[in-house]
C-alpha cells in the first residue's frame, strides 16, 4: 500500500492551538492534541501534513502558544528523514507570504521531515497593512508552508501546489479562510478561478483544501459545494468542527468532501461531541484512502437533552417539590454520562480524567430553572466544565404567526415578496443561478427572520445581470446608469441573449456520464458512497472512473468569459514544467 | 589580525525593532538598522553577534515585528559559512529557555553561519508563568541563542559560555535585565555569583554582557561597575542609550567597559544625538580590539540649547512683539541645525533624508512660549518629528532653601540623617560596603528629593547586618527577632568580628598590583586609558598584564560566605573538560 508512488498526508484541522490555555483543567488539552497529531504523522512516516486552517485558536496567539507551537514542529518536523515528492509549480506563486517563497523542505539551511502545507482560518486569518498571519511566523521560520492566500479581494486565482511522488500527481489547491458571505458573492460573479496544469489534466489528483462555513449559516453565508469546480477529487473541509472525516460523495459535483472537524471542543454543541479524528490519506494515481486515526488525547465530551414536559408521569410544574424532583433528574443523568465515560475511557490513559458534560435541559411548559452552581458543585472533582454543565433552554414558539409578522414587517415585506416572484419566476435561470441564495431567501426569511436577505439579494443580482448583460452588449452603461430597466426586465433580456443555465447543465451532465462511462484506463472500482461505521475502520475510497472535458463548454454551466491564464513554471531539481488553464468557478 | 585564533564578535545592543513602527517617516527606521547590522555581522565574517538586550522595542512585539525579525535573521545568519569556534561548558545550562538547550549551529538541522547570542533587556524581558520573553520565540525557531536568564529570584548563578577558537579561550558571561533595585540588592546580600572554570583561570578572556541603569538614576536605581567582578576583562553594557562605545577602565576593578548605545534614538535627549556605532570587537588570547562601526540608516539627529535670558542684547520678556522674536530665534536655530544635518548627510545614501530635531528653550525669567503646532508647520516637510521639535523648559529653582524644605518635611528627615550619621559615621566599614548606596544617600536625598532612600537604606543595612553577624554565630535569631540591637551597634559588633573591610581592599589591591608586576607572559602593553577620538578611529585595546588570585581572599572585599560550585560540563565535539569555581560576588 505503501509504495513510492503513493501519497501518505496527514489531514487535520481546525487545532485551536490554545483555545482555553489559561483554564487549570483544560489549558493543555489544545497543546497535547498538537503534540499528538504531529507524533502520529512521524510515526505514520507521512509524506506530509494538510492543516485546513485554525492552527491557532487565537489571531494574536500568546507567547506560549507560539512558544509551544514552534518547538512542537521543530521537533516533529525537522530531521533527517529524506522527503520522497517533487514541486513542479512555481513555488513563488504558491508560498507568497514570506521572502522565502519556496517550500520549506528545499532550503538548504533547514532540515525538514515532514513538511506541513497549512492555509489559514477564520481565527488565525491575516490582519493588518501586511496581510500577516500568525502562521506567517511559523512560515517566516520556515515550520510550516502557508499557502492559498489570496492578496486580492477583487479576484482569487487558485493556483495549486503541483506535488509528483514516482508517478503520482498531486495537485492541492488551497484556499484560507475569507468571510463567508465575501466569497460567496465572488463566486456567484465568476471571481474565483483555480488554475489547472495545461499538460495532463487528466492524471492529476485534484485535492483542496478550504475553511469556510459548509453548513448554512443564512443565504449568503456558507460556501455551497456545488460552487467548487468539479474537476476535484476530494475536498478537505475545515471550519465545521463536526468530525465528518469519512469521505462523502457529491452526486452532483461528483467529488467527495472530507470534514476531518476539530481537534478539540470549542463549544460544548452537540457536532463536538463526535468522537474526533484525522485522516491518513494515500493517494495513488487517481486513487485514494482515507483511513480515520481516532485522537487518544481528546477531553471526552457527552451530551445529553431532557424535555423535562416528557416526565409528566414523575412531576409536573405543579407537583410539589419539582425542583428537587427536576434537580435529581439531573443528577441521575449526568451521573449515569459520567459513568459513560469513564467505561469508555477504560485502557486510554493518554484521555484526559475528566469530561465535558453538558445537560440541555427544555423548561418548556411551566417549568422553573433550578440554581446550577449548587448542581456544579457535586461534580467539580469528576468534570472538565463544572460551572456550565446545565444549559436551559425553551422551545420556540411555533411558526403559525407568520402572516400575523409579515402584517406588522408592512408593505415592504409585501413589496420585497412581489418583486422576488416578478423576477424569478418568470426566469427560470435566476432561480437556478442563485440555487443556493436568492431561490431560498424567501424561506430563510420566514424561517430565520433575515430580514435584509431577500433585499439585498435582489440588488444583488440586479448588478450582476445588469454587469452580465453590460459585458455583452445587450444593455449599455448608460443604461445601467440611468435605471433604465427592473431586474424583471433585465431577466427577461438575459434569457434572449444568453443560452440557457438549464440546457448548458443538462448537456454538461450527459457529457461527464458519456465520459465517465467510456473512458476505462483506470483499475479502481467506480465511485461508492461510503457510509460511516466505527471509529476504527479503515475506509477505501477510490477515485472515479470518470473522464475529463478538455475543450471548453463541454461541461459547467456555460455561462460567463473564460479566461485563459498561463503561468510560468520555475523547475526545482528534476521535475516537470507546466502551465495552467485557467478554470473559472463552474466552466472550464 | 583575523586568524584562526582570533575571535571576531560583532557588538550591538537597544537595537529596539519595532520602535514607531507605525510612524508614517520613522516606521522603518529600527529594521532597516537591524538590517544594516546583520549585514554588517555578514560582510565581516564575524563568528558571532553578542546583542545587550532589548532587541525588540515592545514585550510583545507585534506580528510585523516578529516577521521581519524572524526573516532578516534567516537570511543573514543562516548559510554555508562554518564556524570556528567551539563550545565547551554545559550547553544545557546555558540555554535554558527552550527544548533545545544548544548553540543553535550544533543543531542538526539548522545551517547557521552566524549565530547570536542575546540577552534580554528591560523592553523584551520574560513575563507570564511561563517567564518568557519575545526572544524565547527565536530561541525555539533556532534562530537565537538566548542566554543569562536566570530563573531564580533568590540566588543568581551566571555560568559562562565558554567558548574557544584555536588557542584563544573566551567565557561569555551573560545577564539579562532585572529591574534594577531588585538586582543591586541582591549584589549587596552576595546573591549573584560568577562561576569560573576551575583549571586555566588565568587563559580565559571574560566578557560580560549585562542590561542595566548604568548612570544613576537613585541610590540603588542602577548597578555601579564596581559590584561586577573584577576577574572580568570587558563589560559590553546595555540598556543605555548613548553611544560609549569606546571601551573606558574602570581604575578600581581594572576592567574596561564598553557602552555600545542604542541603535535608533527612542527619546529626544542628549544622549541619543551621540553619533550611534556598533563595535567589532576582536579577542587574541587575552588581548582585545574594538574597532567602532559608524552605523549609516540610522536617522540623524541634532538637539541644541537656546536659553531666551542670554539674549537680553536682542529682548527681554517686556520687549514689545517679544514672541515673535523668540521664534525667529527658534526658527533660525532650527534652521542652522537642518543646515548641519543635509551637509552631514552629504555622501551618505543610506541615512533617512528628514533629521530629527529637537530645540530645548529655556524660557526662564518671564518669558512665555509660543505656539508651537504653527512653528512645527513650517518643518514639516524636512524633519522626521515636527510635532515636538521645540521643548519648552524652566530652570529648576536653585538649591538655596534645603534647610527650609528639611524643615517642612519635619521631624521624620531630621531622625533619618541623626540614624544615618550615628549609624555610618562610626563604622568605617559600612560607609565603605555601601559606596554606591547609603555612602550616597543623603546627598542623593538633598538633590533629588528621594525622601524614602535613607530609610530603605537604613533598614536594608539594618538587616543585612543581621544576617551577617547571625552567620557568624555572633548573634541569634532571637536577638534579631527581639530587635535587641539598633544599626549602630550591630555595626559595632561587625567591626569587632569580622576583618575590616578597607584592609582586605588594601590587601587585595597590593596583591593586584605585585601579580601585575610580576606576571609578564603577555607580550601587550599595560592597559592604556584611551580617549574617544573620531567616529571613524580603531581603538587598539591590550589585555592587562594582570595575574589573577587563584587563593581564596587573596583579593575582593573579604565578606560573605564562599561557596565553591561545581558544574558538570558536557562536550560537544573535541572540546575540554572543564568545571567552575564559584566567584561570589567581590570574592574569590
Amino acid at each position: 500500500m505503501d509504495d513510492e508512488d503513493t501519497f501518505k498526508i496527514l489531514i487535520s484541522t481546525d487545532i485551536h492551538l490554545g483555545y482555553l490555555e489559561k483554564d487549570a483543567i483544560r489549558g493543555n488539552d489544545s497543546y497535547n492534541t498538537l503534540n499528538e497529531i504531529l507524533n502520529c504523522a512521524k510515526i505514520n512516516q507521512v509524506d506530509f501534513i494538510l492543516l485546513g486552517g485554525d492552527l491557532f485558536h487565537d489571531n494574536k496567539p500568546t507567547r506560549r502558544c507560539l512558544h509551544s507551537c514552534i518547538t512542537m514542529l521543530r521537533k516533529y518536523c525537522m530531521g533527517d528523514s529524506p522527503i520522497h515528492f517533487n514541486i513542479l509549480s512555481d513555488q513563488t506563486v504558491n508560498f507568497n507570504t514570506t521572502k522565502f517563497p519556496w517550500v520549506n523542505y528545499q532550503d538548504e539551511n533547514l532540515n525538514i521531515s515532514i513538511p506541513v502545507f497549512s492555509i489559514h482560518g477564520n481565527h488565525d486569518d491575516p490582519t493588518g497593512a501586511e496581510g500577516l498571519c500568525a502562521l506567517d511566523l511559523l512560515s517566516a521560520s520556515g515550520l510550516v508552508n502557508h499557502f492559498g492566500h489570496s492578496h486580492s479581494v477583487e479576484r482569487i486565482e487558485i493556483s495549486p501546489i503541483l506535488l509528483q511522488k514516482g508517478s503520482t500527481k498531486l495537485a492541492l489547491y488551497g484556499l484560507g479562510s475569507i468571510p463567508d458571505e465575501r466569497l460567496y458573492r465572488m463566486f456567484v460573479n465568476n471571481q474565483v478561478t483555480m488554475l489547472r496544469p495545461k499538460e495532463d489534466q487528466d492524471e492529476w489528483f485534484n485535492l483542496f483544501a478550504i475553511h469556510q462555513n459548509r453548513s448554512k449559516h443564512g443565504p449568503t453565508n456558507y460556501i455551497p459545494e456545488q460552487f467548487l469546480d468539479d474537476f476535484l477529487d476530494l475536498v478537505v473541509w475545515g471550519h465545521e468542527h463536526e468530525c465528518l472525516i469519512t469521505p462523502t460523495r457529491n452526486e452532483q459535483q461528483l467529488f467527495y468532501v472530507t470534514q476531518p472537524g476539530s481537534s478539540v471542543a470549542t463549544s460544548l454543541s452537540p457536532g463536538e461531541a463526535t468522537k474526533k479524528h484525522i485522516g491518513l490519506l494515500r493517494v495513488k494515481g487517481r486513487r485514494m484512502n482515507l483511513e480515520k486515526i481516532p485522537l487518544k488525547t481528546v477531553r471526552q465530551f457527552f451530551i445529553q437533552d431532557v424535555v423535562l414536559a416528557d416526565y409528566e408521569d414523575a412531576f409536573m410544574p405543579e407537583t410539589p417539590q419539582v425542583m428537587k424532583k427536576v434537580e435529581n433528574l439531573c443528577y441521575a443523568k449526568v451521573a449515569e454520562m459520567l459513568e459513560d465515560a469513564e467505561r469508555e475511557r477504560l485502557g486510554c490513559p493518554l484521555t484526559p480524567e475528566k469530561p465535558l458534560i453538558r445537560l440541555r435541559v427544555d423548561y418548556s411548559g411551566g417549568f422553573e430553572t433550578f440554581n446550577t452552581s449548587r448542581f456544579s458543585q457535586k461534580f467539580v472533582d469528576q468534570v472538565a466544565n463544572p460551572k456550565d454543565i446545565i444549559h436551559f433552554l425553551r422551545r420556540r414558539e411555533k411558526k403559525e404567526d407568520i402572516k400575523g409578522r409579515a402584517a406588522v414587517e408592512g408593505l415592504r415585506v409585501e413589496d420585497l415578496v412581489k418583486q422576488y416572484f416578478e423576477a424569478a419566476e418568470k426566469t427560470v435561470q435566476l432561480s437556478l443561478l442563485t440555487e443556493q441564495g436568492m431561490g431560498k431567501a424567501l424561506r430563510e426569511f420566514v424561517d430565520k427572520d433575515e430580514k435584509d436577505a431577500i433585499e439585498e439579494l435582489i440588488t444583488y443580482q440586479l448588478e450582476k445581470t445588469q454587469r452580465h448583460l453590460q459585458a455583452r452588449g445587450v444593455i449599455t452603461e448608460q443604461d445601467i446608469d440611468a435605471e433604465m430597466f427592473t431586474l424583471s426586465q433585465l431577466c427577461q433580456l438575459e434569457q434572449l441573449y444568453v443560452p440557457s443555465l438549464t440546457q448548458a447543465m443538462a448537456r454538461a451532465r450527459l457529457h461527464r456520464l458519456e465520459r465517465g462511462e467510456t473512458s476505462g484506463g483506470l483499475d479502481g472500482p467506480a465511485f461508492e458512497d461510503i457510509a460511516m461505521d466505527s471509529d476504527e475502520d479503515t475506509v477505501p475510497v477510490s477515485s472515479p472512473a470518470r473522464g475529463r472535458g478538455r475543450g471548453r463548454g463541454g461541461r459547467g454551466r456555460g455561462r460567463g468569459q473564460f479566461a485563459t491564464v498561463t503561468v510560468p513554471v520555475r523547475t526545482f531539481g528534476n521535475c516537470l514544467t507546466t502551465a495552467f488553464d485557467a478554470c473559472a468557478h463552474g466552466c472550464n
